[in-house]
């Protein structure tokens, strides 16, 4: 049987000891009754961590933005603001159109997952009886189709103020938030301090099985239980989650930067094969994503890669592209577009693993660049 | 301490030890990218079950209904019938409007879950520009709020016919399915076979900690996932809660008759008081849920019973209104509406915790009795 | 040719020449900028007339109806209380779940138009986490599907008071709210002194080509002003049809009590004929609108009837059944269901046009119900 | 008095003579039942000229395209691309997302109005559950807020294929196609053979008071008619309007062409007066639009320039800036953001009136540039 190195997302992370132990042994009740300790627990944990008054536990961090949304932005014909490569503007099903019945406006990212300040300052509108009313501003931290990029505190500080002069409520999709506090070694309180509503997730790199968390002002809430609700996110005894969620939080935040070493570490070694087709902006792995770029002018796509990364017997002469006990290897990850790889590193990729995929990888991109140049 | 027997609702059924085992020793993986074999088996499990093709996992019967009416009404102005008693029309925060944009056209709900299928039948429009065009026809089973009754499979089958022959789909709220089955001693299968979809929850009678899934065709699930994720309730290891449902449907669903049993005990326990004041239908009594009706001119309503029913002391004189070991007893229920409690029967009510309840409730009802005839 | 008595609707009434001196003869603006000098004089009259603060020209009695749900029910998951005869439920494509995303909450109206108040009172909602909240209760005067009956002041008067109690908005759809003024000899003002807005439209009885203006405070129009740009409502020069709107407040109007004459008139003859098939509720008909009812066992439904009616050349024997010149008659009315005609009055029939239509009615009623008889 | 030049837009145009004889004098019925014969003619006209099977008489251009996003985009979760520059996104109240549920992917506009068709393609998706599903493609011609800009016929070709390639259907907000079609001398018809549906409005450089037509197959106005009475703007004697706007075709196209020129020359009398501050790209200028640049370094922004353009008196030694019996002139237009001001000509601006706008531009121009020249 082969080894699999999987790096398409850190949402493939499955539950440590530590987080079984909690789910079976943590006390429960009917949390659409506001009735189970342990969701109250991790809902009162989170929401001090990031410095606001409340939380509440939602299925998925699809769901924890929507809501977001749709409480901030109540009136009809509102607009919000998102980056253009942002997931709610791309990877959200178009589900702030069709179920929040808000108008996207779209600003254009930069690479560092910021955008201009000064666009967004000079289209806030309102007054025209043709226009949305511009009702939120969203920012997304760490950036995911950024790379994982670690927005600016300047930035966002900057914005911040924006956003308060014009009475604007600002909202982080904080999906990978503690990868940015690890990173950049503010606590993740500072970092959303002027922000309206945060959403974070634990089902990435923190490794607990399933469940985000929103947070905010009590009143903001009192409204985000409701429309939860709405969408049939409210659910029973989910301190079965919650549970798994406060392990994720304690034991799993601290080894995040293991991920990002690993994720610096992959990118200095595909650089360092020094290869036409195939390189890595070391600079911008901020965090545990890292983007592999394929060379223009290659015959091939990042499709194809992913394709050969996958293949367990590669030749009779991949010489030392095996484990140790003779297993083929098979490195997984996503083609982003036709010349971008994303790989992501999480807590299930150890040294070893890290070391396999190395190989792996080492052998197809040599191969393939080989073709390169034919 | 008092000795609390919850009767408000199945919901507040904790996870069994063998569900607690299987949610930490189950396999899991990503069940957004369908790679939780967990997942994969408990849909395959109720599908089977159901004599459907397929079934979806999603966090509460709330979204499952809600998605059931986003993938049977895709079309611009169409409307579902639901009974006016149903919870789709009461109990699920306008989301058929508000998410789905489906306009509800309202059957009244005879006292035993049914309605008028000539009533139907003379409703059935789409060809003038002025009206929504039908699109679908839903029942609920059993009924909840006409008292957890189970709706007559002749019904079912008439209604079968009508939806064929109008070409218009038919999906069950089977939020207590099962229960309905285990009544009325006929398979699940068998009750659903006219419908095109239909919602079963894990986290009610079946005690599971959290769950619903969704079962219809290959082609209406595959668009059930689309909408699912639209919605946010798309998750990731989540075999952990389908691992919980598996042994729900193997372990708990066979003792759902020993619920049903209690209730009627319940019942004839109510109605042997002979008070003026309370009273219970016990023929109507089908299944795990009864309603006491409060006569319409008693002193007192529904809500002040129930707050009688929580208080520990009832008194220095209550005699014996304690359990064995000399605590109070709460009885905790819901208050229907101004004249009706509802008590629910589950998994958690053994034979012990019924007895207790059936000497708070005597103790309260005979007093609160004795105060209706002064 | 025949000579056809179009009894279908008061919608169907063609401007005055008056209208149309000036529709042409009016001063325009671009209305999208406020500028249209007739309209601006239209919404003022408008809004006197019902003694409110201001109106809007909108090109339909829907989007009139649909504009008043979006401003009243701003928030998610809200319901409008409605009858379950309205226009609002029953005929305007279920553009209040579609387009609105309000949930409609159904009253079930009595044969007067009206509802149980006790009822209304006691499903007024908000606090329970799965029910909408309750936003608006709307009536509809005169009722059209319960045969253009006025609302009694007093049911508007105690309704009034239970909507001020709880806070919830009241609007009326007056789309023939100038009948019911006439016929009660109220003020319009006075009828509507308790709603929070009100739709009328002037090109139903009262004969003008298009358009309905929408009335409440200034911050309800102001809102509406919005809305009804977001649904493609807002248009340039359309003076030109304020301008017939003026002229039939105020010609038109003065003249609806005619119409209401001759549907008594109508509504004796039927019952006059002493036929088992056919008959007449005369002290159910208040305004302009009758509904002839079909006996159950007659061997024909309210289409065949329909159909009869619109022969122009019944037999060679029709004897009387002919205009003075010869030509035959066609009467056109609307079959409401199985066993409903609606026959509505309206400008354009004169006492003359009554008379062919009563010599037509005569001679196919008599015809039909010998069938039935045999 | 001041005479007025209102520049403002080609909306604030009023009927014809003939038009307002058309619009008294026409065959009339009530449209909701589809038996207006002049809606009917305008209707079979318009499909005609743009070689499309039907069209559907809407009262105005947001409803139209409204219309259309709601008929082409029918499934959950679907989305229309359009660009940053287009009307759709930037002026019909964030309608696409909070009345049709319609998520807007947005294409950079490039300055003639056109985008790059290969980002269009290698955005086409529907495969991701992430993603929203590609259901339209919209294009604007002649282009508003880039400057009245003729799309190329290269361009419209290129992107029809692609649309055809990917099975998208192609909407273009023709607006003001006729002014297109006149600049370019193509027939409607080729200019639009490639759309599956086109908005066309009367109401703008064409002159009748109100309305526009949607056009397309038979299938597709059929569903459109019932969006239009969904939303509201189902009409009745509306042929009042559809007359005028059939006038407006006849009598109206063949004028663009003057108000074409008359814009080129005021393009080049601007540029013509060598000012540091004002200046016009002539060459853009294809139609009857043109902005006018503020440059950046002028003390004062476009909003004070249209104030000093509205004021009557200037000063006592304003010199020749009256008009020839000694009124003041007005110049009305609009400031579209800070440096860029638009005007817009259109019927009622005829050489006298161009001349008196001149007068004033030139007057308030030269003084404002001098100011900045301080």
């Amino acid at each position: 049987m082969a080894y699999i190195v999987d790096l398409r997302s850190d949402t493939v992370t499955k539950p440590t000891e530590a987080m079984k132990h909690a789910m079976v042994n943590s006390a429960l009740g009917d949390d659409v009754y506001e009735e189970d300790p342990t969701v109250n627990a991790l809902e009162t944990k989170v929401a001090a961590l990031l410095g606001k008054q409340a939380a509440l536990f939602v299925p998925s961090g699809t769901m924890s933005n929507l809501i977001a949304l749709m409480v901030h932005c109540q009136k009809r014909g509102q607009e919000a603001f998102v980056g253009h490569m942002s997931h709610i503007y791309k990877y959200e099903v178009a589900t702030a159109a069709h179920v929040a019945g808000v108008h996207l406006s779209v600003l254009q990212n930069k690479p560092d997952g910021t955008f201009d300040l000064e666009y967004l300052k000079s289209h806030i509108q309102g007054t025209d009886i043709h226009e949305p009313i511009s009702a939120l501003v969203t920012v997304e931290n760490t950036h995911n189709v950024c790379g994982g990029k670690v927005l600016p505190l300047k930035f966002l500080d900057d914005l911040g103020a924006i956003c308060k002069k014009h009475n604007l409520p600002l909202h982080m999709d904080g999906a990978r938030l503690f990868n940015a506090a690890v990173q950049s070694k503010e606590p993740a309180a500072r970092i959303v301090r002027d922000c309206d509503s945060v959403s974070v997730c634990f089902s990435k790199g923190l490794s607990a099985p399933v469940g985000s968390c929103l947070v905010g002002s009590c009143h903001f809430i009192e409204q985000a239980r409701r429309i939860r609700k709405m969408l049939g996110g409210g659910m029973r005894q989910v301190g079965v989650l919650a549970a798994a969620a406060i392990v994720a939080l304690d034991e799993v935040v601290p080894l995040l930067s293991l991920d990002h070493k690993r994720a610096q570490r992959l990118a200095m070694v595909v650089n360092g094969l020094f290869l036409k087709s195939f390189s890595v902006d070391v600079e911008g792995v901020h965090t545990n994503i890292l983007f592999i770029s394929i060379s223009e002018n290659s015959p091939f796509n990042a499709e194809k890669v992913v394709q050969r990364l996958e293949q367990v017997s590669l030749s009779e002469t991949q010489g030392d592209c095996k484990t140790p006990d003779d297993e083929g290897i098979i490195v997984k990850c996503l083609a982003l577009d036709e010349r971008r790889l994303r790989l992501v590193l999480h807590r299930e990729i150890n040294d070893e693993a890290l070391w396999l995929a190395i190989m792996k990888i080492t052998y197809v991109f040599r191969e393939m660049d080989a073709m390169g140049k034919c």
